[in-house]
């Protein structure tokens, strides 16, 4: 056991280090980086092709896409006209900061903003840190209003909570403060936004939200 | 990256030995033991519930719940009467056998059922061997009918895959034959059924293969 905890610990204080660069890189850049975490289909590719629909005309998005296998999320990505990288883990259940640091050289120096869609896996990956300035954490309404307090370390680590499906709420048990309370118990700070990408509720407040955190980025290193 | 390797085949070595130990056990004193995993929210919990709710008059129920905090799917399983322990992984992403051994002796030996509800995660549950006799996959419309090539160790390696919340197949855009076809090219020998724990669909035909099962069992060892 006390092999592994200091193995973890050795991967965890790598991780960090690189994760700093990254962050550096991207923030010198003007770039604002964003790594969406969730369960296997809370609807990160969905909401990755809605902002392609509304900032890419206005806006330079890339997406680098993580999954265990398969190469569906980037086409479905490349198919909105949105650069996209697809690394696959072969088996690993997160991303770390140095498959992104290998990426990161390919991505256009002039991007705005650049979404990292994280394996659908609603624990480890909160553990590894990309060098994000924000941590988007999704959580779909047939999942269940009781996930925060089960899988915490999602929502405390975050910086914002997207409710997501909300077309789904009348046919399901799913009690939106519910959830709201219970996230922001964990994580006072959380910013939550409730989204569906059927009805379009909510996105528009989301694009208004991630341009200005650009902005305020964009500021702090003028 | 070797060490990580070399520590990983380590643990999941002294794994394998544990997990058969529990499952001699387990099959000598005629227990049919289950290991149910999902990501979050595919309903695992409501499926014990409907379970508890067929089988507890005329058989002996109990369940390990996995989580990583709270005793909540215990408690709702304790709540129907059936025995139920909750191991709390504290930020461990997966069950392991280890973690069932120290809870079996507690177990009665004239169980004729116990399910063990890994903790929600489609990743890192199906790398773990707990020394289960069948191996069942929840895969939740909500989630999306490409899951299974995505996250293909949890559908090679189980016996059984549950297609739940058929009741709201009509609202999304899950399309079950393809689910079903993606997963029987990763294993042909794959048991499939299409599940509703609202209008109660395919809950019988499931019932009725895990009374089989057990009979089987039990002729095994008789």
């Amino acid at each position: 056991m006390k092999k592994q905890i200091y193995v973890l610990q050795d991967i965890l204080g790598t991780n960090k280090k690189v994760a700093a660069e990254i962050r550096a890189a991207c923030e010198e850049r003007g770039i604002l980086l964003l790594n969406l975490m969730s369960s296997p289909g809370a609807g990160k590719t969905t909401l990755l092709e809605n902002l392609a629909d509304s900032l890419k005309d206005s806006h330079r998005l890339a997406v680098i896409e993580g999954d265990i296998e398969t190469e569906r999320d980037a086409e479905r990505i490349r198919a909105k006209g949105v650069p996209a990288w697809q690394i696959t883990t072969g088996g690993a259940c997160h991303l770390e900061a140095k498959m992104i640091a290998r990426v990161l050289p390919e991505v256009s120096p002039d991007i705005d903003f650049l979404f990292i869609e994280n394996v659908g896996n609603l624990v480890c990956p909160a553990s590894y840190d990309l060098g994000e300035r924000l941590r988007i954490v999704l959580l779909s309404s047939p999942e269940g209003d009781d996930k925060p307090k089960k899988y915490p370390l999602a929502f405390t680590s975050a910086h914002v909570l997207l409710l997501t499906k909300s077309d789904l709420l009348p046919h399901l048990p799913f009690d939106v403060e519910r959830a709201k309370a219970e996230a922001l118990e964990l994580n006072p700070k959380l910013r939550i936004f409730v989204l569906s990408a059927l009805t379009g509720e909510g996105l528009n407040e989301f694009v208004e939200f991630l341009l200005a955190a650009r902005r305020e980025l964009r500021a702090a290193h003028a």
